[in-house]
């Protein structure tokens, strides 16, 4: 690849970066063989998921629909070589990136070459190099690949270029993993949308009106049309769930700590208060097993000294008696008592308990999260869940450092004097944080007083704020751990959001993702194959809002009026997905209970 | 108890709330059955350890002279009541209250209830109620025990009553351990040595113009003078290892997040960038093992989620291949090119070594810690060793927390008006901290303007100034992986310190153990047999400074002159200890590398 010229630290506007970042992102395309045509844009409908079909070869198609499990033993059989593999997935993703804007760079050169290693090597040793031989993987930009720009989706860090390759590829590669697709992110990461000055906006494939969500946003509308089968995303407050649920496709954010991040870059880059993980989106359950287990076998904790050494478990697990046999229990979480899933949400949870209450496998009891419970009183404070207070600050912490070290901050300042030449803020980046609609005085100190270029915001927060946060923090995982030991359930089956992929720029509710990073719980998203408008709504209209709804908060209000204005037309083709909680450490337990439950539930583990 | 009455908040002067607590700490003293004789201060001599013998009763004598696995083994038999050891406990730590100044309050109230529960149980079952079966196990007074005064040696604090006991006192209790003792810390806990305005300052039992060391001090002394053969310390950067070394007993500082705090009260509560950890002092190594695998069997991390889910292991070990019988394989760090020991420390080294070559069981490896390494060369910055930069300023942060919210801080303001009323820094809190005679100009903005009361200080270091040190510490500790990788040493052999225990005011070099706790490493101390003054000194002349010699920093020319200053006289009767080290997450395999070690060398694993 040609080196990177075009930044502003070399005197370019961000106009002109963005351009050039583009383009180069088209000649990565334009290089490939036998590429998809150019689609004309009036010829595309709103979902847009039916198109690979109409384009692609036969052996395109073949290849793509096929899920990890099933391409990784094609792959190490030698039935379909790496190479043939690898080119019917880039040219998915080519389709992809006209159809949904998902891509910031195809890796053909990289790929082809990896492929014809892998197949040389079958075929001179009959053996694949690892679990995963020859298959695909894509990868959210921000994560680091040796040689390749690493702009995180800023613009004024174009023109960074990672020295190495970042650990968790290393590893994956090692395994047998190529990777030829780098995906977009939003604008600081801190979205669960994906939108930046570099690349634009991320569409939903499944309906372009709607986001893809974020902050893996590209992988997610990736993987949502199959244009990757396995990728990677990473996850702070919802970022690889809620792609994965807007998609309709599986995405797991493991416990802090077990996966390594050493090679990825963000503003929160040094941060300890909530520890940012590294997870798979992928068309199927066992996709997300094999990509975890490949990753800790090769015990990863003695490379990056800041991960757990807890090896992958097979059988026994933690908080599981020796020998016991009994019935999964899971509480199930109807709503968070602060906003109300919209109604397709609440259907789609309703039928699955239904099925789960008629399984010999399954134990259902309620999660009851806000009332009737006295070890509960400790969070609530001030009249205001103290786990949003407690994000809010450490959220907020974030953001400092966003300001500090982007394009809005100092940084911005030196490479420009004139305010005209300011980069923007995206739509979402204007409303500064989803939590802006927010419960505390420190939201609306900080709404008021940021501003580009304003360093006044860096002086609100210091780091006795930080810590004291912190230990409200501690104290509140100390609680919710009690309060799982007294209630010794499994898994928690609640929303993986607030209502199905939402309309663009309107993202601002975290708390069904956010709480778990809060809590450092493993948690995976799963599609329950439904769709909004598909014909398995009918008998569920008891979950609509009633008429004399009133909101039991500012952002359940919020929340109301989006689905109050659109309806089930609005959110059409959007897939309806539900989450699953483990216990911290628990992840293993988490990926089995899903199996059981999916399988209870007459659900596919494949999408 | 009483109720605290005595506090600055209830308008009393600091003089007055620390004559009370002493009152308060006499009259516990006081209230001991049979209570050994008040001492003339002319009678003891500067080495006080010989004064038992010739004080205490045959039979206590008896009991405090055994080891943590002989006192179990006896009290779970019945041979000696849990009401008899324990009484004989607190009237050996009566007596070194007298002779260092290391008790905060005596509990005999709770002791003797908790005995006679343990000696009913025993009787009517026939059973011990676990592992630690009436065996007395000392505390430093900023681990809350439920009703009793939690002030973590602030003058300010007086008052704050603790309203539960911490959870490691709740797991010890439940497998048998009997609380009867409180011990001292320092001011701010960021010594390493022990003195605050409560109580003034803990003094060495081998020679009472030498330091207890720090912050375990209290612990430290008392242990040092078997008025507990087992108690538990902190250590963010030397806390249970610096007073274990003075005065020549085991201690243990395990990695960080392994055994549970929840309960303790300190200034840098909710700090993330070096995790503080709890661990023991004991005067066998066997103690220090007994102590860790009773608290992991008891799954702590079920109860304080910030815990990592590392069971206890009894065989295999991380890193260890399965099966494989080899040599253990020491690395040895002479020096840490930075401060050169003292004599004794030097001289000690080199004989274990030595006799640690003579051995079947061990391998010797020099660990070169900064030179002729090309991996090592990326923590040398600016002629600086990087993880000195680091720590300073991490450690800096911590500082920045004392001065928030202790007497110094804004707290202080609010209590009074008049300058003179101030409450004083004690020796070391004037130099401010250990590391004033530090390397970057960080330091020297910080002495600039450190002032009581003064609050520009809190400005200097902002949230991205903490993120980015602890950027770099995650740098430092993957280089320090790389480097373990390649050597594949199983532990480290080094120095405890920079000498023996140092003259009171003088312990200002850290760096032999906050190395560890940068790394977050193991690491544990023991004696040598050897003291200072000994017989066993002889043929040690080679160890001495040469006439000419250079210090090769400001802090090693520090070091230089304490000895050059005082000798062998003045450090007369202090042990010598050196320090083992082991890998992030392998405790047990430390422990069990330091009885393999300690048998090859020919050292006792009890003193």
């Amino acid at each position: 690849m040609p080196p990177v010229t075009v930044t502003t630290a070399s005197g370019a506007t961000w106009q002109e970066v963005a351009a050039d970042r583009q383009r180069h992102r088209d000649v990565t395309i334009a290089s490939l063989e036998s590429p998809p045509p150019k689609l004309l844009t009036n010829d595309v409908p709103l979902n847009t998921t039916g198109i690979p079909k109409s384009v692609l070869t036969a052996e395109d198609l073949d290849i793509t629909e096929r899920n990890v499990e099933d391409l990784a033993s094609k792959l190490a059989s030698g039935e379909w070589s790496a190479k043939k593999v690898i080119q019917a997935f880039m040219r998915r993703a080519c389709l992809a990136q006209q159809l949904t804007n998902c891509v910031t760079e195809l890796l053909p050169e990289e790929a082809l070459k990896r492929a014809a290693e892998l197949d040389d090597h079958l075929a001179s040793t009959g053996k694949p190099v690892g679990p995963l031989h020859g298959v695909p993987i894509s990868v959210k930009e921000h994560i680091g690949i040796k040689g390749h720009d690493l702009n995180g989706g800023f613009v004024s860090w174009v023109g960074r270029v990672a020295e190495e390759d970042a650990l968790i590829l290393q590893i994956l590669r090692d395994a047998g993993a190529v990777f030829y697709v780098r995906t977009t992110q939003p604008q600081t990461l801190m979205h669960l949308e994906t939108s930046n000055n570099l690349y634009g906006t991320t569409v939903n494939p499944h309906n372009t009106t709607l986001t893809a969500g974020g902050s893996s946003g590209g992988e997610g509308a990736l993987v949502g049309i199959r244009g990757s089968v396995l990728g990677i995303g990473t996850d702070i407050g919802g970022s690889i769930r809620s792609p994965a649920a807007n998609n309709g496709v599986f995405g797991f954010k493991p416990t802090a700590l077990r996966l390594p991040v050493g090679g990825w870059t963000a503003t929160m880059a040094g941060s300890d208060h909530i520890v940012g993980t590294i997870g798979p989106l992928s068309t199927s359950l066992e996709g997300v097993s094999l990509f975890v287990r490949t990753i800790l076998r090769a015990r990863p904790w003695l490379r990056e000294p800041s991960l757990v050494p807890v090896p992958w478990k097979d059988e026994d697990q933690l908080g599981e008696e020796e020998g016991e046999r009994r019935k999964l229990r899971v509480g199930v979480i109807w709503d968070d008592g602060v906003v109300r899933p919209h109604p397709p949400v609440a259907a789609a949870l309703s039928r699955v308990v239904e099925k789960l209450k008629g399984s010999d496998e399954v134990e259902i009891v309620d999660w009851e999260c806000w009332e009737h419970n006295l070890a509960w009183e400790i969070i609530v404070c001030y009249g205001i869940p103290l786990h949003f207070r407690i994000l809010e600050r450490l959220m907020l912490c974030v953001w400092i450092q966003c300001y500090e070290f982007s394009e809005f901050g100092p940084n911005y300042i030196s490479l420009t004097e004139e305010p005209k030449k300011r980069r923007p803020f995206t739509p979402l980046g204007n409303h500064c944080y989803p939590y802006r609609n927010g419960f505390s005085s420190i939201t609306h100190t900080y709404e008021n007083t940021l501003r580009p270029c304003d360093s006044l915001l860096v002086n609100i927060f210091r780091i006795p704020t930080l810590w004291q946060a912190q230990q409200e923090r501690d104290a509140y995982r100390t609680s919710y751990a009690a309060l799982w030991n007294e209630r010794a359930v499994d898994v928690i089956l609640c929303p993986a959001g607030p209502g199905v992929a939402p309309k663009l720029g309107t993202a601002r509710y975290w708390g069904y993702t956010s709480q778990w990073n809060l809590l450092n719980y493993p948690a995976i998203v799963f599609p329950t194959g439904v769709k909004v408008g598909g014909t398995q709504e009918e008998g569920d209209k008891a979950h609509e809002y009633p008429a004399d709804y009133k909101p039991m908060s500012e952002a359940d209000g919020y929340n109301y009026g989006l689905w109050n204005e659109r309806g089930v037309e609005g959110y059409a083709g959007a897939p309806v997905s539900l989450q699953l909680v483990g216990r911290m450490y628990e992840d293993e337990k988490l990926l089995r209970a899903l199996k059981t439950l999916l399988n209870a539930a007459g659900l596919a583990n494949t999408c």
